[in-house]
């Protein structure tokens, strides 16, 4: 019952030795979401070995290169492997026309299908929605470069059953479902079973969101709100938050206020500029605001783990 | 003095986590020239401390995507450091066209200008040239797509003065470089000093020819002869040398076939498939037929140096 991210790139616009530029896989229950795709993208997917044919969907923020460089060597590796399953991609629609275009050009044979899916980013939009989660995408800031943030939700389970009880009262199969729902179940002889006698509160719904590249915004604060693990970028430090404002960046203050407004669990940041060797001062800048904060370095993996609280 | 060439990408189209897709850096001189750009090139380039912004000449053997992937992200990278040294790319007329669609899209603003160079592919072709050095494209064989292969060559030096001789007959600097070029020296007196008292020979021309992606193709021998590297792809073994001939690839012993044939002085082999994590029997291969053979393995470097015989 995997929820679980693994950063592979933690750096800005110029990757550097150690950290590549931005993606990372979400891992919920086994199904995997690629967020941005930087170049070296399929090459952190092996070193962290990630399954990279189970890839169905990418998602991708906004069109600056260093969210997007690693695209077309990752759709043309799934070519060379033989891909079949269909491919879910989200982005601005030019991120449609670069990819046809480079397919068309270098005439790159897939055996797989590619969906396209707009990212309109002007409102709250649902990207993708089965039983037990919902993706949807938000506007940040991001200058002139329309930018989407992230927000992955599981749904709210059914209450869960209480298994010794349920052979101990000798329950048929077709009453579950509505005891999974709440039902008390009545016994033949007319004795009420409560509930809660039957079942146990479902785990609690888990839920990440992904907010780069952006000026610190606050209005995003309602729409993160409570998440359990929230990727905030922290391109800067406070010193230069001057330099943050103009180039629509945030500094790791801004994350963790961010981050403390909006009352989530645990704070992740990164998109570090290359001029940053050591992160020690974004992690303590951040940390002095929202103290359950890490660093998302290339090869680290988050986990949310079930909770009945 | 140097010339020396330095891996930085030694796989096949699928890249592993120790090998990179194709791209070398070479060195004559200290110009520098960098050959394919398969995805993770500037990384590399960090990661090997080559000078990224003295690359000014980018020469791409062919539109496969381990050949070019690494490209926007490298001009990405040059536009963002503020480059404005000129760039010359070399390669296909697709090349341009995939260039210009993905900065236009994507509104990257250089303040560098990039000349861009077709390479027709049918014929020996000149790329580059000074008054040192010649490089020249040459077609090689990798099924419908035009692939070519590079030479890299000195131009032959004028004879070295001798410093002491021309101190000892006090030869005024007018007369130097007759000398250079075999002028004897007339004294006052009318005494002849001749032209081998006062320099010795130049130092040889160095040479190097880049061979990728090619099925064996015995007919470049006369156009890569003699040259004192030859980096000759070795996709597969000898065992699958049908797949080679199928795939117009070449396996380990034909490049070492080509390298004896050819003469060279010492042979490089490279573009591995990724099914290979053990590159021994490659090398082995190659070795059987051409002894002075080397896999030319990610951040390895190979020099020629200044050999007057």
């Amino acid at each position: 019952m995997k929820f679980e991210v693994t950063i592979l790139g933690s750096n800005s616009a110029l990757p550097t030795t150690k950290r590549f530029p931005t993606a990372q896989v979400l891992n919920v229950l086994e199904r995997f979401f690629l967020i941005d795709c930087g170049e070296g993208t399929q090459i952190q997917m092996k070193r962290f070995r990630l399954p990279m044919s189970r890839i169905n969907h990418v998602l991708i923020s906004h069109m600056h290169g260093d969210h997007i460089f690693g695209l077309i060597g990752l759709l043309s590796t799934f070519a060379l492997q033989g891909r079949k399953s269909d491919l879910h991609i989200y982005g601005h629609s030019k991120l449609e026309k670069l990819i046809r275009f480079q397919l068309e050009l270098l005439e790159t044979k897939l055996d797989y299908e590619i969906f396209y899916h707009t990212i309109f980013g002007t409102n709250i939009q649902t990207l993708f929605e089965d039983d037990s989660l919902i993706v949807q995408s938000f506007p940040l800031k991001h200058g002139a470069m329309p930018c989407a943030g992230f927000l992955f939700k599981e749904k709210e389970r059914l209450r869960t059953l209480k298994s010794d009880m349920l052979s101990f009262y000798n329950i048929p199969i077709k009453n579950r479902h509505g005891i999974k729902q709440g039902d008390d179940f009545i016994c033949d002889d007319g004795e009420v079973i409560p509930n809660d006698k039957l079942t146990k509160d479902a785990p609690k719904v888990r839920s990440y969101a992904f907010c780069t590249d952006t000026a610190y915004l606050p209005k995003i604060v309602p729409i993160i709100a409570g998440v359990d693990l929230l990727y905030h970028e922290a391109t800067f430090l406070k010193t230069e938050e001057k330099r943050a404002k103009k180039t629509y960046h945030s500094t790791a203050e801004q994350a963790g206020k961010i981050a403390a407004e909006a009352k989530v669990k645990k704070l992740l940041i990164g998109h570090f500029s290359a001029r940053f060797d050591d992160l020690k001062e974004h992690l303590e800048e951040a940390k002095n605001i929202f103290p359950n904060t890490a660093l998302a370095e290339d090869g680290k993996i988050f986990s949310v783990e079930l909770d009945r609280d």
